[in-house]
């Protein structure tokens, strides 16, 4: 038989211990923060019908669905977000509670051209609220966010919360109310912070034709939270006279009160130039970026999306949500030196003499295991420097020998691999020394 | 713009919170044992190259498989299994240390007509060791399968363990060798458990043409497991004059040596018959049973697999393997009972009297979530009856409620919605006092 070529698809990658064991420790920590917070795991499938995903984006990212037909001859597609399906989800389970809360962590598909970061296939974390139209539901997910970021060991973060409605009544009060002009602005708005305020103020007279008084006005505005003064009462005087102004002012004062008595106000900086490019969302929006790594780009984002559910429902149900992007997220913290380096779970490995001596070995890992030890058994019986070659290539921090003499007496050689030192242990104290010195070595390592 | 039908596709499914709250808890739990037993977790993409996928399956699996042309196309497909997929990696990852072990959760994909408990999307939790020919590794990978199930709280289970190279010397012994009449054999071998001796005999009759005198050797064959006699020395009279037998009987013997020092040899029964479907097995073989609910079927099952990295690699390289059927399992325990039925995450509901309360109960909430109890704010201010009544339903436990004069005196209700009874408590003591009402709320539930 010929050799099949052993290759990944352009985009996509293989996670190896090394980058899954920091990644896995990352979800783990995240959705037991979730569920502290009341929300409870849900999964939805991969593949869905594509009229189900394709309802609410525009044709520029329909291009990107991995989209073909299946045995049936359906029409299908793998999900581009998890959001899309959830509110499929929502809508065809009716018997669901309300208010609904849930988290899911799963990956999705996007057939972008891969560049550096960006990866054909991802994962998503996502915590969302159905059934809320009030903004303690949005006080529940900025706070959920923060505290997972913050259970990650992430202090420097910033969350750039904008709104929906502000921007309605900012567009409104420029007197510009068509549709396709609206989002051209939006658009030009959410590269800010990329590319800088010359640039945006350039094509927004271009692209949209704005005169210098309307960019004025504009760039006031964005940069309200940025001002000394009240930002309620100025937003007041810039918009409260608009159609959408008076909600979006009473909502982002009411975000801000709970921000406060939840702990996390100081993480929020109001900036009204936040849009998100997808059309679902319709009041708060929010963006999260970490202080020591502005480019990274954002890590959590998300907003409130009171129509997505009606194109399934027929009937309007109020939602908001909050993504982690999770990828991105793990690049940051290894950047950062947030992410221990570690190329196994095990902390030791326990080393076998020769066939004799194997049984013993199978006895020795049980023990250690039984203690609740992450402990490896080499599975086979090359010459112990072999083993001990593996046990520095994986940076095992101990390793256990057992030669046939010792193991008669009921006894094994503790070998500490950082220090060099190694110690003959009774086998029934071998679990208690192992715990022992790997406590001090994570209490040496804590003091780095 | 017109409804969209919410709906899904046959053979696919949402997980929702009750039924995927336990299925988490048992992934979670999984993952854990695998980390003691020193695999590291890996994962590889949804999608391949669709000729990586089908190097080493026959035709009739080929057409399960979920295949299209992507964007750029090229001939792709939704994984059928793990192992495949594994097998690439580590033919692509050549840096990788040997032995390799890791552990990997994840869904696969495959176009059968769904039934009862058989779905289109499933998942699979797979644990390996590569580059071992010893039978320590098997003994680690059916020891940390035993673990696993135990871990979830499964006593009553059956390993049932064959050999590959001992259903060689079966066929070599009865003058069988062309592989396509093996397949035959094997595969209505493997039916045994299902349909019964009587039914196995007649299509080995009609399908295999073998005579009397071969099925009585079978027969035989196939039982020894089960004789009172000594297994080995059974074996050797019976193919110990084959080419595969000797090397099967001392690897069997390894095998049940090193399942006694690990604690799990009473968990294996030797079953013969056990070939496993799939082509790329060459050694020990497995299934599992819960012996409680034989019928649902093998809740785990593996064995080595020496030749399949070889497809991608041109040089063997030997494997051994495991995987957890965790949807099936789900189902077993839920029918017997192990799994606690629970619609959500949180412990405790704090209820928001109204708008001028809510940062009150916003306050509440983060104190409870500071002491790690999951808490959900009711994310609202309906009629505190409507929020009792969401509390009912979904089952929480205890429930907070701060009226404004109470607020006024730093104080909060909290009531047990299983007893009854309600107190009035210090919002400074609330904490303390919820995790000791969870706590006796959990010995009773554990006497029950």
């Amino acid at each position: 038989m010929s050799r099949i070529e052993a290759r990944t698809l352009k985009g996509f990658r293989d996670y190896l211990p090394e980058a899954m064991i920091p990644k896995q420790s990352m979800l783990d920590r995240i959705a037991r923060t979730f569920e502290r917070h009341g929300f409870s795991p849900v999964t939805t499938p991969a593949l869905e019908y594509t009229e189900v995903l394709t309802g609410n984006i525009g044709p520029e990212n329909q291009k990107l669905l991995y989209r073909f037909r299946d045995h049936g001859d359906r029409d299908v597609a793998l999900r581009f977000d998890l959001t899309v399906p959830f509110a499929r989800m929502i809508a065809e389970h009716g018997e669901l509670p309300r208010p609904f809360r849930r988290y899911q962590m799963g990956t999705v598909w996007r057939g972008e051209s891969p560049g550096k970061g960006r990866y054909r296939e991802f994962m998503q974390c996502d915590v969302d609220i159905v059934g809320s139209e009030s903004m303690l539901a949005e006080a529940e997910i900025l706070g959920v966010g923060c505290a997972a970021l913050e259970g990650l060991g992430v202090e420097r973060f910033q969350l750039r919360l904008g709104h929906r409605l502000l921007l309605n009544a900012l567009m409104t009060s420029l007197g510009v109310d068509e549709s396709e002009r609206v989002q051209v602005i939006l658009r030009e708005l959410d590269k800010l912070l990329k590319v800088g305020e010359k640039s945006v103020r350039q094509s927004l007279r271009q692209l949209a034709g704005l005169e210098d008084d309307a960019l004025e006005r504009i760039f006031r505005f964005i940069r309200l939270g940025e001002s000394e003064g009240d930002l309620l009462e100025e937003l007041e005087s810039l918009v409260g006279d608009q159609p959408d102004g008076p909600a979006g002012i009473a909502q982002l004062g009411e975000i801000l009160r709970y921000a406060e008595a939840a702990g996390f106000r100081e993480r929020i900086e109001v900036d009204l130039s936040i849009a998100r490019g997808l059309d679902y969302y319709t009041g708060a929006v929010y963006e999260t970026f970490l202080l020591d790594l502005p480019d990274l780009g954002s890590v959590m984002s998300g907003g409130r999306y009171d129509g997505l559910i009606g194109l399934f429902l027929g009937q309007s149900i109020p939602a908001v949500g909050i993504s982690v992007g999770i990828d991105r997220l793990v690049v940051g913290l290894q950047e950062l030196g947030l992410v221990p380096e570690q190329k196994t779970s095990a902390r030791v490995l326990v080393t076998t003499f020769n066939i004799d001596t194997a049984s013993a070995s199978v006895e020795v890992a049980r023990a250690l295991r039984a203690a609740g030890i992450p402990t490896e058994l080499y599975p086979g019986t090359p010459k112990i420097a072999k083993q001990f070659k593996y046990a520095n290539r994986l940076g095992f921090p101990l390793v256990v020998i057992g030669g046939p003499d010792e193991l008669a007496q009921g006894q094994v050689t503790l070998k500490d691999m950082i220090g060099g030192e190694q110690m003959i242990v009774a086998i029934a104290d071998l679990p208690g020394e192992v715990e022992k010195r790997l406590q001090s070595l994570d209490t040496a390592s804590e003091r780095e």
